[in-house]
């Protein structure tokens, strides 16, 4: 049986000595303070680990069921999620007006971690309830707001995204799902909406569906696209229940991994459906919480990677097998654990720094969103924005493949079901492809992301990561293993974006080397992000901190990365300099 | 449903143009002609996309079930068998003695790789068989081989190998199964088996299986482990079935995939077993058969990635979605393919170039086993054992990557098991973990074979690539773009191998460099094989050779692959050079 429990003290580090939340100028941080945070992760790792976690692996087994069009969660499901409503885990940084706790993103996001990776499939439930609710409450009237939100915030009722069809996926520009105005100011919505998670089940009241379609006689392609609210039960005006709406579930599909979330072929047909916002303006909509969608799938790609981490520590301390080369460290033992191995421990090493990077790029991600948000910072909106694909992208990438480099740990076991390991890498490959694939996001840094606001915010990142070398270059301690790497990946990713410019004329030069120029920055904001916790680490003990164990430990996982990954940059930059003609040079038929 | 047509032009290549199979100086070579292998070749893909793949879903879907002790493979399965059986493909390179074809190992490894492609858990059936047949053929007794060798060369009796108990794998001196001497010269063996591929099944009426054991009062460790021949049913002079052995299936495992194979935990119950070879020499006699066994392993890896890319391939022009950004290709309907965007193409070219490399690799070094076998070439013997690792364990690391990046170009119906992409990943993953994980791999590359015979063949291969790029560097075509990219390439890997030595007071160093290494060795080795295959394919054309597309097309892929794969040496050289330290640093409690 898999173990998980939350890095509580990772999180309150990256919190506090990294991001030093209750002392930043946006509003409500100033709650944010050690205790106050340590009492809501503390709390959230309990039901993770207690409640969410032992039903990950029942979950994948017994998967989701459709019977006469009734979808049955695993066992346990419906309890668990009564549990996390009457937590209130669900509303933690929705509005007050609506019922929320109105606490920043951040602070949800920290305590989301241990949710999503005790139980990824389960917390999807609640994470597209999230995301409907985020887009009703930015673009909804405010009587849809009224009538939606409340029973949202507290997921009576829950929520999904309806963006793919059978035919499309990205290129939503070709959807066909249509929208026909009614004399009463609703449309009828008829069509077929494919990979829709959380479609139907059985853990709420209702369903409110949101829904891209095509207002019959509007523009064509992607300027045609306008956003509805579908609910599966009508609601009355005095917010009871009404009606069975024309929104179905044709089936659901059979999955690589994540069983435990129901994925739904959805059918609409002459369905009640509202507008959200602007005719026509769907996309945008849409794209109003992208961010905030991207960034927790990001999170959820590391944090299938640290749940499989744990359990490959715990099985290579426990697992006997060969003798230390330098001498036996068991010798009363048949053989010494696996953890003696130098490759075992590049293994895990690699996991390691990589997971603890990527959760302070995801809180920063996440504070940048407070910032934006909360204080209107167009900079701070810029920066993540231009951050959003590598969160996304790069973290996903990694995540799945340290959750495959945790199973080799395990050997033969690794590949049996019943240890669990399997689940991990199965669970964690789905966030590659959803919320854009990562291909698509690659696209969206280069293409689009490294451009806007005239290369603003890219020179900001650069400048960023400048100023913290310079600032810090006279201290010793960090500027070897920490800065001199740092300088070093940096300036690889400054010249790729050269090349990129440079070689402009040939669009394919810089598509062709997307994807390698999305890792390598992924490589360079862990650096940075490894940095800042080295110093802040450095600080700590400077400060006679107590725990000098945790800190020298989060130092040296640093100097590994620094050491070990940022390499990395080097070779895509070299990639990257060979340009696109080699990646174009086949006709179609030579494939 | 995926798609899967033999790459028999590729293969057709590979043995003439890259290897000339029929000019070589090996006993048997001179028929291998152009026609010959045509036909093999051919009548293999057929049997592989007409009878194998077919079932290759059929298989992941139904699995393996045990009833009563009974274990049933899935629908037509046994019908499949047979026809392999009636094929003679079972028995192709095995001994005439024993009513084999005879045929080189090469030829062999050519027609399993449709095999391998099209239905993967299908073929470890027979694979399995071939691996025990070559362990008996080589140190079994003349009355041993006459009893059991005919029926296995035919498949009438299957065959296993059982290593692994529950508490160890790699280190098999931990072993407790036990080896009774009788009075008769036989033994009784008791003790519990696990990951027995192919353990139980209905296709055979018998099963011979090869079980590794301790004979009560021997030494210590892995020094007191022997071989034993432990049959399902025992066999009576005449050669009919006797009684059933108490060799019994405990149970089948859930796996992550190849679930049309039967993995058992085996139950050996006092069952009466026949000594291989000599008294505690059962490691030697296990690992006359590894470089085979792990060659076919690093078969499967690369085999499934062609598999995928395959069905990758017909996606990617099938599938509408977005436009060129360099003009449509396909102004006429709604979008263009896929396969128009650079991203994609970057990911197909991956996959390709990987793919063709791989076959090469494979090939040469079963021609390699065929020299070291048929010519008792010493020289060729020590290459292969020194590509062994590298074989098995950078074609499956590579093999299972390429398998998900095929899958990630289908979004997310790549995701969904209908589309069939999952199983080509889950399949795949086993590979880099049986036969010895890749990090055991890793260990035998640099902690045993860069040193064996005082260094003797790795020296000899970098003569080879130093001699091959001599040769060649007034060849204009190939200079620039292939043999400076390898001549860089195999200058890292030198440099690797100095800093092992330099550093070797502490092993560590060496060792927390050892995946790095095999990586890179990797990388080293399809680099020159692609310099290789480039020249053979530049000497077609002015051979003038017909079919110039297909010659173009091979020294295109090869160019990507010398320039977007072979930088990868420089990252693998600048980890191994920060040593050991950071890998080593943390107290196993500090993870």
């Amino acid at each position: 049986m898999p173990i998980y429990n939350a890095p509580t003290k990772d999180i309150q580090f990256v919190l506090h000595d990294l991001l030093k939340v209750s002392e930043q100028d946006i509003p409500g941080f100033d709650d944010l303070d050690r205790d106050f945070t340590s009492a809501v992760v503390e709390e959230a790792g309990k039901v993770a680990s207690e409640v969410l976690h032992p039903l990950n692996v029942v979950g994948d087994t017994e998967g989701c069921v459709m019977e006469n069009g009734v979808v049955r969660t695993p066992t346990g499901f419906k309890e668990a999620f009564e549990q996390m409503k009457d937590g209130g885990w669900t509303a933690m940084d929705c509005d007050p007006e609506y019922g929320g706790q109105g606490l920043p993103y951040v602070m949800h996001t920290a305590a989301q971690e241990p949710f999503v990776s005790a139980n990824m499939a389960f917390n999807m439930y609640q994470g597209l309830t999230h995301g409907a609710y985020s887009a009703i409450h930015a673009h909804g009237s405010d009587e849809q707001k009224q009538k939606f939100l409340p029973k949202m915030v507290s997921c009576e009722w829950t929520g999904t995204m309806n963006l793919t069809e059978p035919h499309c996926g990205t290129d939503l520009g070709l959807m066909r799902t249509k929208a026909v105005p009614q004399d009463n100011g609703s449309y009828k919505i008829s069509g077929q909406k494919i990979f829709i998670s959380a479609g139907e089940h059985d853990m709420a009241d209702n369903i409110i569906h949101l829904v891209l379609a095509k207002i019959q006689g509007g523009p064509e392609g992607i300027k045609g696209v306008s956003l509805f609210i579908v609910p599966k039960f009508l609601v009355n005006d005095d917010g009871s229940l009404g009606a069975r709406n024309g929104a179905t579930c044709g089936k659901i599909e059979e999955k690589m991994g994540i069983h435990g979330n129901s994925t739904c072929v959805m059918n609409y047909d002459e369905a009640e459906g509202y507008l959200i916002g602007e005719e026509h303006k769907g996309m945008r909509a849409m794209f109003t919480m992208m961010n905030e969608a991207r960034l927790g799938v990001g999170l959820q790609g590391y944090a299938q990677a640290e749940s499989a981490y744990q359990n490959a520590v715990a099985y290579a301390n426990d697992r006997l097998q060969g003798r230390d080369v330098t001498g036996a460290k068991n010798p009363d033992g048949p053989a010494d654990p696996l953890i003696v191995h130098p490759d075992i421990r590049r293994n895990l090493m690699d996991q390691k720094s990589f997971v603890e990077g990527a959760r302070a790029l995801t809180y920063w991600g996440a504070n940048l969103i407070d910032r934006a948000h909360k204080n209107s910072d167009a900079d701070a909106d810029g920066l993540i924005s231009l951050m959003t694909p590598v969160i996304k992208g790069f973290l996903t990438d990694k995540g799945f493949e340290y959750a495959t480099a945790a199973q080799q740990v395990y050997g033969g076991h690794g590949y049996i079901e019943e240890w669990g390991m399997s689940q991990y890498a199965r669970d964690a490959r789905i966030a590659m492809i959803y919320e854009g694939a990562n291909g698509v996001q690659a696209l969206d840094l280069v293409g689009r992301k490294l451009a806007q606001d005239g290369g603003k915010h890219v020179m900001a990142f650069f400048e960023m990561i400048k100023t913290f070398i310079k600032e810090n270059e006279s201290n010793e301690a960090l500027s070897k293993d920490f800065l001199t790497p740092l300088k070093a990946a940096s300036k690889d990713l400054q010249a790729a974006g050269m090349y990129f410019m440079q070689n402009a004329t040939k669009p394919n030069n810089a598509l062709s080397g997307s994807y390698d120029f999305m890792h390598m920055m992924g490589h360079v904001c862990l650096g940075l992000m490894w940095a800042r916790m080295a110093k802040a680490a450095m600080e700590a003990l400077e400060g006679g901190a107590s725990d000098t164990e945790f800190y020298e430990t989060k130092i040296a996982t640093g100097r590994f990365y620094m050491a070990r990954q940022l390499p990395a940059t080097a070779m895509h930059l070299a990639r990257i300099n060979t340009g696109g003609d080699t990646v174009m040079a086949l006709e179609a038929a030579n494939f």
